[in-house]
């Protein structure tokens, strides 16, 4: 079997000077599990992204009324995993508020919650667990990595990715969670990227929104937008020099920013409930970037191409039907489609391909699908995994 | 377990006259089931609607052109199973036009081809085929039959609905097929519809397009959209009095159109892939027809709502998800959320619930769910199934 492109969450790591990282077991989740964490630091600032779920969840409303409210400056983040605090009602809102002001700072924390939908926050063990986490917050790899498993649901392992900043002391960390309802239209269910380059809040906001525009948004484990959607950047600014929007050291930045919400993104796909194979699905030749990636998500959503992957079938027709259906303006015959280097379909018609070769391309745990739609400059990549027995049995069970 | 609402196909029932229907085997399929099928009369008028799917199969665009060159005057239907001669390029379509004359007749018949993209259709077996299911034709309910059962491909059951038209001697029987890759944006993967109801070609058109818009075109298996949906109407005329647009006897038609082709969506929910429970999905409250469909299926096509209903769990959280991300505009506390008549959610408020009353409700063949977004007067329902392994199963080795 291939398997060779899906990162590896590291163990150790160089971590970004002046943040800090708690977690606590605070018996939200299965009790002897971490299911609270905190970020804190002197000085922060912070960008962030949000679902588009018009049931947006309490914590993101409270966040980004936060963001809004203090131009960026944040006393970090606090979170918890087992309860959503989604479509809870203005208990839920009042919940989430208090839960922001746990961290006991002068500006006020952001705020993150994953886990069940329509259920309220148990704030007599969050509260406590919120001072515990604070208390015993550290700046190492370990601490972060405490953090990194303290966010997780039904993932089945944690997902972590470190870069350096060319030309730069200045380093960069990212944790993420998610297994399912997975199909970000701002960002993923939630993710934090933590750095000490110094850069003003609006910069980072504006890096955040593109970066995670390829990457994070190019994800799809179901098609199903979670109410909690977050993806945080936060930066102690410790290492500078000050980062200026357009300068090489800003290019450098935000190609740092990609390389690490690349490897989650591919870490999430990899880790899709379910999951053995992770897919990329590349677009090349459509009218834009958008009509490309849409183009792709409707190939990476389509249960009859993630069956067929599932299944080792180089079924071809099921992608083709997916393309067709996308809305993509194309002419189906001058549609290609390949898996990795194997053509399936030229200029609209098939290619015969021997079906032994097809099966040893197609055991593997990450499986590249390629479709060349036109001539346009367009061109997207989105990941997703296949779709398996397993996955309705984790679905079918969960709240139960 | 609550089992009542799911229409059976009948055994017996009237059969329009002046319309015959004939069935062959042409080893299409596996050897020794019926894959050819024919709709025979004479001086017959027809209405079709079609996939939108870009990628059109052959069968498609054939049938489309005759209808414009000939005003909806067609020989009939020539139609095969186990290949869908889509994707096939020029030869495909040559195939298609050679099909389509196979009935002989000195205007064409529409033609249809329902199974796996890609493949070219064995003509040499086929054509025979079409010959020998012309001379069998029979105008009974057993002839009726046996092309319902000509049409089925991963079908695990005919699909056939009959209706008289009330006020008139003219009757409507249908039949229609299709377990996967079934998101009909124009009209399910294949379904004929016969009548002797006298009806010119152009408010046949209307009605059908009208009708299939909220029956078939409410309907969802795993949202996938084939490249051959075809509805066709088709009517012999022999039974008068002509029916003309608007009047109370054209009122009658559409309700007796109505009632076949609901009855063969619910029909075809309950046979999705994999099924085990229909699930219908009803929204009120919306701005219009369009944004209750919307919504509505985009709660139909959640594999998260769908496993859960599999799974016997009340998780409403995960309908509300599906309706945040709908792109319908509500406010989230205004919205009621209910299956059956438990109310699950009141006022954007989760409403606590007894766990066994769920159970109850949900041991069932046939589930309603309801959801009320606002104030607007459009509302819609659509139709859906459960999501199981089985679908994984068939779904991961049909080709090979």
């Amino acid at each position: 079997m291939t398997t060779n492109r899906i990162p590896r969450a590291p163990e150790s790591f160089a971590v970004p000077r002046g943040l800090l990282y708690g977690a606590a077991e605070g018996a939200i989740k299965k009790p002897g599990r971490l299911d609270v964490g905190v970020i804190t630091g002197e000085r922060l600032v912070a960008a962030a992204v949000f679902t588009t779920n018009r049931f947006a969840a309490a914590p993101v409303i409270v966040s980004r009324e936060i963001l809004r409210r203090n131009s960026g400056q944040v006393a970090g983040v606090v979170v918890n995993s087992g309860c959503a605090n989604a479509v809870t009602g203005p208990r839920g809102l009042e919940d989430a508020w208090r839960m922001s002001e746990a961290l006991g700072a002068q500006v006020p924390a952001l705020v993150c919650s994953t886990g069940t939908i329509g259920v309220h926050l148990p704030m007599e063990r969050l509260l406590p667990a919120v001072a515990r986490a604070k208390e015993s917050a550290g700046s190492s790899a370990g601490d972060f990595l405490r953090l990194a498993d303290a966010i997780l649901t039904t993932d089945t392992r944690r997902k972590v990715a470190a870069a350096g900043i060319p030309g730069s002391s200045a380093v960069m960390v990212g944790c993420a969670k998610g297994a399912g309802m997975i199909a970000p239209s701002m960002a993923t269910m939630l993710a934090f990227v933590a750095t000490d380059a110094r850069i003003c809040a609006a910069d980072l906001q504006r890096s955040v929104a593109r970066i995670s525009n390829r990457t994070l948004n190019c994800l799809t484990v179901d098609g199903d937008t979670s109410t909690n959607d977050t993806l945080i950047g936060i930066s102690s600014g410790c290492t500078g020099p000050e980062i200026v929007a357009g300068s090489p050291e800003h290019a450098a930045f935000e190609a740092a920013l990609e390389e690490v919400l690349q490897s989650l993104t591919i870490q999430l796909a990899a880790d899709g409930e379910g999951a053995t194979t992770v897919i990329e699905v590349a677009v090349s030749g459509a009218r834009d970037f958008a009509e490309a990636r849409a183009a792709a998500l409707k190939v990476a959503n389509s249960p009859l191409v993630k069956t067929a992957v599932h299944g080792r079938d180089a079924n071809w027709g099921r992608i083709a039907m997916a393309l067709g259906n996308s809305g993509a303006e194309f002419e189906p015959a001058e549609v290609d489609i390949a898996m990795e280097s194997m053509p399936l379909l030229s200029r609209g018609t098939p290619v015969p391909f021997d079906e032994g070769e097809a099966l040893r391309i197609l055991d593997t745990d990450y499986l590249r699908v390629s479709c060349r739609i036109g001539n346009g400059p367009g061109e997207a990549r989105v990941w997703t995994c296949d779709f398996s027995k397993q996955y309705i049995e984790i679905n079918g069970a969960y709240r139960t």
